[in-house]
């Protein structure tokens, strides 16, 4: 799989990182908050659907993305969810959560206004964390 | 796990089913869409925190709730997220969502204002499919 499998709508909302075992990494830009997309490589669209060891593998990269949010960045909560209401393909949001951030307690669908951009060199060096942590495959930026 | 482990909020929004593998079985209370939320048994408070094996039978019993919700209840769409910014106990939501729901196509969180009870009969009945289904341990409605 690669960027030209991936909806549009998600390379508009995000930045494309990379590659790892089982899915490609998304983040979105609006950088407010740390909030992970990752897109599997499949055709089913419901995460409860995907076969269970395919679910499991996509689970396991879910987690490593979570390790990084908690671990590197320090956050505390991470709010997961499968939605795919409006992009059809499947994609998993994996987002850092504090009381700090402004759509706290609220989900972050719909509610998240706030807009701060990534920095170039944010960008990169997250790459290379991911790349140490979990063989993220880096993409151009 | 039983009744008295379980977050009195989420006992106060949802009917409880009874217990599968490895979580026990709420059904929020709005009955305008098929709404389960599954706590785990475990302390822990983000579901990609879980240690692999227990996050992969606790998947494994989502996948059957969707499966119930999609095959039984007959929905395209199934929602899946595991939030807990205000009740901090575990708990994962498997949503039946279609086109004609009150909310659609945004999250339910927050969104839905329609309500309906379930009839005591219509309870009775989804708990005898999900023993049938997924070993469902019933409890007192």
């Amino acid at each position: 799989m690669d960027r030209s499998q991936i909806h549009p709508q998600l390379l508009a909302d995000c930045h494309y990182l990379g590659s790892v075992r089982a899915c490609e990494v998304l983040l979105n830009r609006n950088a407010v908050l740390p909030w992970f997309i990752l897109v599997p490589d499949t055709h089913i669209t419901d995460l409860l659907d995907l076969p269970e060891h395919h679910r499991d593998v996509v689970m396991a990269d879910c987690a490593a993305i979570s390790g990084f949010i908690k671990q590197v960045l320090g956050y505390a909560k991470v709010n997961f969810g499968g939605l795919g209401n409006l992009v059809p393909q499947m994609h998993l949001h994996i987002i850092g959560r504090s009381e700090e951030d402004p759509c706290w307690p609220n989900p972050v669908w719909g509610n998240l206004s706030v807009v701060r951009h990534y920095e170039q060199m944010e960008l990169l060096g997250w790459q290379a964390d991911l790349q140490k942590m979990m063989d993220l495959v880096p993409a151009d930026l």
